[in-house]
Parts: structure tokens; C-alpha cells; sequence
């Protein structure tokens, strides 16, 4: 099979880019958001789409049902035994879209604007899915796959993963691969290339603080009974000391000192004012005695994620609420256990819980470890040179603080080297109004992972 | 003028049940709530209903416009300048009705259950100011009124009566009375008359907490990124320390302490068992120096009304909100000023802001001090005797914790002797779902007022 060249790829790119903005545009329009329940029908639809798309590009596909959302498998294995056999991980649900005022055009209307696609999933993951996608899609127009492909598209990714989690051991036979290439990942900035070398674990609680059977008025019992709101944000105060560290004993616990080899990455400068200019926020969270990348990369975080008690409309109603709810979530570093650090949390919750104000705590099923990579992996260099070439700059590694709770357990299954990788920015307000994503990456993306699979196949077994 | 007494009182109010309890009905079923714009034609139909309901009666009724709702104002002075003039003081406005899935009727479809009218308002006030309406009613229909009686029945109680507050200097002539009688109080127990000698005066706030220009994800920027909510909880932690005190420099300057003869109402025994039998609540909020009554009664409170940020909704969103809300309110005792204790609250919370987070504080006009009585008063005495009357027992002297905040002003505006008083209980859910009224208080409020009011006509002058 003779290679297809980067030029060859970029042609295909320009020549069709109105059909597959198109498509896009078809992609992001379901509102395929798994943690409601009234989207379930509009999840279903989105899956069914990424099936056809994938059975016209000659691929074996197949619908994994879970207790939630399906799975989409798919698999092309043209190349036969000889060549090597890549995983490739997507999810095809997105976040919920509110505060829906905030967005400037609606969030299942994709509108493009400035080189960018706005829409909710335009990054996170349906843009990221797209250019896989459509990298195969052009390598079967120009000939065949030079290797082996395996797709792995699920549903339930912003909810935890918990039906991809049930079904792996089942599947491992259908997962097993050479290569896990997870591509939910972002570039350091829009000019550096980069691959990223690890990822945080996550672990995601709500809490609840009841007090009096029904809201009570707050002049006649103001100073009698306990609001449970008080409770709420003492309690959640009581986390966190003053230098941003995590006041729940035994949190650092399992927390290594990593070597001076692996915090290399972190030496990266932190832009502090194209920061500001990006998000509106200053870097001053977290714990003040690491470095700005050190805290989102390498350390633990714990996050209020949602708080709500008593009168919030507008105007005002003097009450004590009878309870009061929170939503928080840890993100983990390797070796902590996500389950014994929801366990943690909610012990020192309960236990410093005022008398009269009982706490109930719910630790969510489907947590992730953190995960990370070797720089020296074969597939780390396949990766690293398809983004060098696009590019035409020499790859970073880096970390990311955000997680993938499914990585470890996908990876254990499948059997293979695992890479992290993605052309998202910080800039994209995944999971926030106005998610966007830039043209101009969809298309280095396809060409990424077309290069990719070439360099891949290189490989002979 | 024959004095009625009160055997003919309780056949009258036995005999015209049905009656009364079906305009009952109908004026519980507009929903005035003053606080909420979409309500403000039903809070207009209610002030006409109050208005027709008394001309019936002879009064001369006006309607004073304000930039909010109408004040009614009515007046039957045909007793001559020898008898004394009574102002009595009501509102008609209401408290929102949410979380109205916790209704267990509709609150403005009032239901009668077990001898308890339930509905929004079926006690606080319209319960309160319809035994009055109907006492005039009673005594009109037996003969005449034997003082002068003049009612002020504002839209705005709940809201902070600015419109109330605004009128007063220009209305004085028309207010002038002997004695000013504020019927939105009560009992400290069902079988125990009682008259209220203070209640506190009351400062609201509302509080945002500012990050970021959008919601950033919780992992990529959880560590980089200050969480709003977090500052947020900190800062509201803080106004109180772990005895219950209020920590804000400057918060108990003016608070006197009282002296043992306006201590004594303050040595009832509190009834734990009933409290938490009734409300579902221990009582162990507020300043653990105190007695549970002097929390209540004499020590000025904060409280948070209600709080909000991030994602509340089902299931999980890993974010940062950009910005988070609270709504505060402090309880007040004499010679606090609600001005200066809201400045202090809001400099306070931007003081401690933490560097990356913005504060804003509005602290809301409308506020009132707090009220003391003298047990000595005339008024005391003409009242207290018709509790005795209808109860058959000592009336005792209390205090509320709650505030009605224009009292100060009009006592000033009527320049006669106040006196505060009224029929609730503290198992009556006011501003809270299933508030309800008994239709006992509503017959023995009827005999109280028209009691009242003949024992005040035998004060000549």
C-alpha cells in the first residue's frame, strides 16, 4: 500500500470542506446530553447517526446496550494480523447547556462565526470525534486503511461512564488492540503542539444539610433554631485552609512527590494575563505553595461544583430553609482512590456536622483514577511526529487536570499502549455557555490523525 | 352608648359563621405578593376588595397611591372628639409561595382541615387583619363603633413597606390617633393571652461573589481558577464564630443590656419538646451564651435567607460557576441602626474578599429598627383586659423576634401609644408552605378586638 502523503491529505481536507462542515453541523445538532433524562430519545438519535456514518465507511458496527446510553464499537480489520490495531475512544454525549440565556446563539444550532463552530459538544468531544471521523473517512477515499481500526464511541462519558465500566470485562476480546489513543484532550496553546502525559481522577459527591421539618421564619426563629444553610457553608469552609490546601484528614495521604524527570512538563511558564484575558479570572485558587500548572496538573483539587438553599428568586423571604444542598467534586492524582476519598469527604462532613443539622452525603458511582504515560511509548512517537509534521514544530508533553474517569479501566481491557491526545483550548468553554471550536483545528486534526495511522503503520508485527 | 358585651359578641360570631368564613375564603384567594411583579393586578384586586369590604361598613375609604402597591386607608370617626381615636394597622400583601410542591393544597385555594384554615396569608395578615374587619362588622351591625377607628392596610409588609415609608410625613394628619395598635403578632402559646412588648428590627443584604467572565471546567481549571462559591462560603463562614456569635467588628456596639424588670418575660421556660415536635428543629442556632428566648427576643441574629452558584440541577456539571449569590438578613434590638449594621456586613464581606474574587453588596432600603414597649400604657391595659376577657386568664407580656418594619415610623406619624399584638402561633408556617390559621383564633380575635375596642371607649377625654 503506498503511503498517503501530507499533501495528498490536505487537498482532500480543502476540496471537501463544505460537505464535512456540513456533516458537523448534522453532528452537534443532537442534543445529546446524558444527565437528563428528557434528552434520552435525542442521545439515542446521535448514536444511530454516528452508526450509519460508520457502517458507509465499510465498518463492522456494533450497538453496545448499557443501563443508560449505547456504546457504539466499530471496527475495520482490513489490514490483517500482520499490521497493528488501534483503539480509538470518543464520547458522543455533552454537557446540560444552562444557563441557556448565556449563550449568544442556541447551543444545538451550531453557528460558525470568526473560523469557530459554536455549539455545545463543538469541542467536548463531538469536535474531537469529528475529525477522527473524517480522517477515516478520507484515508478509505483514497484507498484503504493501513492498518487496524477499532472505534470505541460512548454515551455516557459526562456522566461517569458507568455502562462502558459494567461492559468492559465482558468486551475485552472486541477491545483488545495494539494502541488506546484517548481524544478528549487539549493542546497547551493553539500554536504548540503537544501530547499529554497524564490526567486527573475524579470523584464526585452531594451533600445535603436538614434542619427543621419545613422553612421556618427567620424573625421568630432567627437565633432559635439552626439554618442548615450556615451549617452548609461552614461545613464546606471547614475544607479548605487558608492556603488553598484541603483541610480533610488523610486527603494527601496517597499523594507522591513525583521525580524531577516527570515534573519536567511543569516547567512551563504560566501566562498569567492571557489568562485573565481568557477567562476573566485570576489564577489565585488552589494551594499557594505550588506553582500555577503544578496545581491544576499535578495536585489534587476539591471544587463546590453547585450550592442552593432557601429564597433565591428575586426580591427577598426572611426563611430559615429546612435544608440545603451541595455538589462537589475531587480531582485525584495517582495512587488516590477515588471511592476512599469520597469516603473521606463525606466522613468529615458528618462528623463535623453542628448539632441539630443532619448531614447526608452520596458518593457517586463511576470514578476515575488519574492516569499516567511513559514519553517513551512507540505510540507516544507515532502521535508525536503525525503532530510535528502538521504543525512543523517540535512536540510538547503535558499534563491535563481534567479527567477521563473510563482511561485505566479502558486501558486495562484493551490491553495496548494507551496516548492522550486532543486539540482543545482552555479557551473553548467546554461545559460552559458558548462552547466553541476552531475550524482550522478540525481540519489539523484530521490531518493528525491520518498521518497518525500512517506513521502506525509503519509498525509490523 | 350601651356597652355590648361579650356573651352578644360570641352568639353573633357563632350565628354569622358561615358568612365570615366565606369572605374569609375570598380573601384568601387573591394571591398578593407584593415581592413578585407577575402578581402585582392580584395585589390591586385585593386592596379593592378590602376597599369595597369597608365602605360597606361606612368607613370613608382611600386608596393612597405608592410607586409599589396601594395603602388603604379608612376611617369612622362619627364617636366625636370626647372618645379616643384608634389607628389599627394590617397589610394585605403576602409572602411568595414556593417551593409550592410542598403544598398539600394550593396555597391560594384556601381548604379548611381540622378547625385550620390553609392557604397562603391565613395567618400572616390577612387572618390577623380579617378577625378585625370583622369585629368592626360586628359592633357596625349591633349598633355603632363607640371610638373613632381609622385602619392602614399596606401592600408592602413583606416587601419592606418603602411606599408606607414614603407617605408617612405627608399623611399625618390623617394618621393622627390616642393609640396605634400593629395586629400582626403572637401568642407565645395557643392557651396563653399575651401582649408584645418588643419585637426586632430587621437589615437585608443581597451578596455576589464574582470569578471568572464564564463557567470554567472544574478540572482543567480546578487549582488555576478561584471557585467563587468557595470564596463565597468562606466569607459567610466566617460572620460567624463557633459560639454562635455574629464576628463582624463593630455588630454588637450599640446592643444595651436589658435591665432585669425588661428581662423578666424572658424567664418563660423554653419547651424544647415542643419546639422540635412542632418546627422538626433542635433548637441550637444562635449564640450559645444566651438562653434560647434572649436568642430569640433580645439578641440581635443573621441569617442566611437563601444561597446559589454553579450547577443545582440533577445529575452532575464539573464547573466553576463565574459568579454565586446569598441573601442575608440581620435581626436587630433597640439602638441598632439598620444602615450602619448593613454597611458594616457589606464592608465587611469585601474586605475579606479573597484576591481573584469580586464582592458586591446591596444592602435593601425599606429596613426598620427595632420596638420596646412600656407595660404601663394605657393601651396595654384596654387590651390586655380583652385578652384576659375572652381567654379568662392573665395575659402575659412577650417579646417576637420577628420585625415589623415600619412600626417605628408610623408610631411616630400617629404620635399615640403603640401597642402590639396578635393571634399566631409559632406552628402557623408563616412564609412557609401549608401555612394556616385556626378558626378559633379567627372567633376569639373578633371578641378580643370588639372587647378592645369597648374598653378603650370608656377612656373619655
Amino acid at each position: 500500500m503506498v503511503e498517503i502523503s501530507l499533501e495528498r491529505t490536505k487537498k482532500w481536507v480543502e476540496n471537501h470542506r463544505e460537505k464535512w462542515l456540513s456533516e458537523f453541523t448534522t453532528f452537534l445538532s443532537f442534543p445529546s446530553i446524558s444527565s437528563e433524562p428528557q434528552f434520552q430519545q435525542s442521545v439515542l438519535d446521535c448514536a444511530e447517526w454516528l452508526a450509519q456514518f460508520l457502517e458507509k465507511l465499510d465498518f463492522h458496527v456494533e450497538m453496545w446496550p448499557t443501563e443508560g446510553h449505547p456504546i457504539i464499537f466499530a471496527s475495520h480489520l482490513k489490514a490483517g494480523p500482520k499490521k497493528p490495531t488501534l483503539l480509538i475512544y470518543h464520547h458522543y454525549d455533552v454537557q446540560p447547556a444552562d444557563p441557556l440565556e448565556a449563550w449568544e446563539s442556541p447551543p444545538f444550532h451550531p453557528r460558525i462565526l470568526n473560523g469557530q463552530v459554536y455549539a455545545r459538544g463543538a469541542q467536548d468531544n463531538k469536535g474531537q470525534c469529528f475529525y477522527t471521523l473524517q480522517a477515516l473517512k478520507m484515508l478509505m477515499e483514497m484507498g484503504d486503511l493501513p492498518i487496524n481500526i477499532k472505534l470505541c464511541i460512548e454515551g455516557e462519558e459526562e456522566v461517569g461512564s458507568a455502562g462502558l465500566a459494567k461492559i468492559l470485562p465482558k468486551k475485552k476480546k472486541e477491545l483488545q488492540a495494539d494502541y488506546l489513543a484517548i481524544v478528549d484532550l487539549a493542546l497547551r496553546q493553539a500554536d504548540a503542539p503537544s501530547l499529554t502525559l497524564g490526567i486527573r481522577g475524579i470523584v464526585t459527591l452531594e451533600v445535603q444539610a436538614k434542619g427543621s421539618a419545613t422553612d421556618l421564619h427567620s424573625g421568630s426563629h432567627g437565633g432559635i433554631a439552626y439554618n442548615p444553610i450556615h451549617a452548609l457553608v461552614n461545613l464546606l469552609s471547614m475544607m479548605r485552609d487558608n492556603q488553598g490546601k484541603i483541610a480533610i484528614p488523610g486527603f494527601y495521604k496517597d499523594v507522591k512527590t513525583l521525580s524531577k524527570e516527570e515534573r519536567e512538563p511543569i516547567s512551563f511558564e504560566f501566562d498569567e494575563k492571557a489568562y485573565l484575558k481568557d477567562t476573566g479570572a485570576k489564577p489565585t485558587g488552589g494551594e499557594t505553595e505550588f506553582s500555577i500548572l503544578e496545581r491544576a496538573w499535578i495536585r489534587p483539587s476539591l471544587e463546590i461544583n453547585g450550592i442552593c438553599g432557601g429564597y433565591i428568586g428575586k426580591g427577598f423571604k426572611t426563611v430559615i430553609p429546612a435544608e440545603a444542598h451541595a455538589k462537589i467534586s475531587c480531582r485525584l492524582v495517582p495512587d488516590q482512590d477515588p471511592q476512599k476519598i469520597g469516603a473521606l469527604v463525606a466522613e468529615f462532613l458528618k462528623k463535623n456536622a453542628p448539632q441539630g443539622i443532619e448531614i447526608d452525603v452520596v458518593v457517586h458511582p463511576g470514578q476515575g483514577k488519574a492516569v499516567r504515560l511513559s514519553p517513551q511509548a512507540a505510540v507516544v512517537y507515532a502521535f508525536s511526529r503525525a503532530f510535528e509534521e502538521v504543525f512543523d514544530k517540535q512536540c510538547q508533553f503535558i499534563f491535563e487536570g481534567a479527567s477521563i474517569p473510563i482511561v485505566p479501566e479502558l486501558a486495562l481491557a484493551c490491553g495496548g499502549e494507551t496516548i492522550l491526545l486532543g486539540l482543545g483550548l482552555t479557551t473553548d468553554q467546554i461545559h460552559a455557555p458558548n462552547e466553541h471550536f476552531g475550524i482550522d483545528r478540525l481540519e489539523k486534526g484530521m490531518l493528525i490523525m491520518a498521518r497518525a495511522i500512517e506513521n502506525l503503520s509503519k509498525f509490523n508485527f
